[in-house]
């Protein structure tokens, strides 16, 4: 396995590759490395002759206040557990490397990045797309893989990927989870015990309004207040949304019908640590 | 010499170019080709071993009211010309193949777009540097070619190759005049007799400007004055700027220094079109 720092160094590598035929496997992440991350090593492992896994903390898509500063930067224990998933290249950059303060170039996706995620943390999301577009420049794969668990970021990309012809093919991957149903994030090491043990609320939630819609419920209001019900029984954590969205625009849904695939969608606050989850809601034919 | 009209086809063309080891130049343009776009593709002749010119009349760079509807199209005339000039593949995509209404992503390129042509074309520019994006992810070219005359564009196109990190090397050329000094423009057919007769004072204009820098004049506020001076006596042309600007930044200077490279742009109007050009301040050693 080779770590490359310099995107110029990175570039030189992807274009030997492909003219040596070979098909390239991305994962972008930001490091701090879980079983999400490595599920989407193993999937891009299978899919591709060669594995690229980006790690970088992109400052852009921080704000001021946000935690930037203390996000986990493991990055012997990431390489050594992309080294066991048989990862082929590590693309590591150092921040000056990727994102230069004099830079005035950025990708903004309209509508879908203006709402839930977008509203809240105010241009993270052009933050987002930026750097993506950057990395897909540097690392020209055939395939990139994101979890669902960033569901609106996935969208975000999707569009992205689709609206500036990137000639890639975006691979979305289900959520992993802990056992009690707490959907993996590198965020989750921010929680003490209290808060750890609260956090499964916002699956249960997710869960709750997955059985309503398989028994029938077609009334988003419906399955928003029974969502809305579960997390603030919950006093541990501060509902920030939990809303049921046509999951292709985002938008809120009033009515689930057969024709518009749904998604329901949690953002809560559990003491200074953000968490968000979200979950398909399959209509019963 | 080829017609693509996918932006598929046109990328699965380039890649097997690369994978046979071309070097690829890219002429962008909108068509109604004159001799500044042949100059274009006659140095992409020179320096790469494929040639590809794009003709496409990108509907995101008009503003209402401009003259989207009206810009000459002339794809058969361009395809003869592209032909004579040893052009390789011509992309000229169906507008609804590259711009599609349901788009949501957009590029922009904040200090270097909002003054001048950005200032009194709000949103032009993210038009621009939206479709270079998408057209350098379709036509995955070694070099990519840009006229002068357009010096604003040029720097923006610029920041964006380098700024999201585009593998391709941007090269500008020198503006192409007619004999009278006039830039060459597609625009400049709309022109009548009289205004026609009255455009080269733009020209003219850039000329002194030149002639007080090698005198020694560093007073950009002079410089400005003697330009606005010559083109107010054009009753003909209606001033919208003319102005000395760090060649960098393109931000207004003050003092002309070594250090420093500066540019004169000036922009009118003669009738109803638009008439823009610019001219290096080479300050005496």
């Amino acid at each position: 396995m080779k770590i490359i720092e310099s995107p110029r160094d990175m570039q030189r590598q992807i274009e030997a590759l492909r003219l040596a035929g070979e098909t390239i496997g991305f994962v972008p992440t930001m490091g701090a490395l879980h079983e999400g991350h490595l599920e989407l090593v193993r999937r891009a492992r299978k899919e591709n002759s060669q594995v690229v896994v980006s790690i970088f903390v992109n400052p852009m898509q921080f704000r001021p206040g946000e935690d930037f500063e203390k996000y986990p930067r493991v990055l012997e224990r990431d390489c050594e557990l992309l080294q066991c998933n048989h990862c082929d290249l590590v693309f590591a950059p150092e921040k000056n490397a990727l994102v230069d303060e004099r830079a005035v170039t950025f990708v903004k996706v309209e509508k879908l990045g203006e709402r839930w995620e977008g509203e809240i943390r105010p241009g993270h999301f052009r933050g987002v797309a930026t750097i993506v577009a950057k990395l897909f420049n540097v690392v020209r794969a055939h395939r990139a893989y994101f979890g669902e668990k960033d569901f609106q970021q996935l969208k975000i990309i999707e569009a992205l990927a689709r609206d500036l012809n990137f000639e890639i093919e975006i691979v979305p991957s289900p959520t992993i989870r802990e056992n009690d149903g707490l959907a993996l994030s590198s965020r989750n090491a921010y929680l003490n015990a209290e808060d750890r043990a609260a956090a499964p609320t916002i699956f249960q939630a997710l869960t709750a309004a997955q059985k309503l819609v398989a028994n029938g419920e077609s009334s988003a209001q419906k399955i928003n207040d029974a969502m809305q019900k579960i997390i603030d029984a919950q006093q541990r954590l501060q509902r920030e949304y939990s809303v049921v969205v046509d999951a292709q625009t985002l938008e809120p849904l009033q009515i689930l019908t057969q024709r518009k695939p749904a998604r329901a969608m949690i953002a809560a606050r559990a003491g200074n640590t953000r968490l968000i989850d979200n979950a398909a809601l399959e209509i019963p034919k």
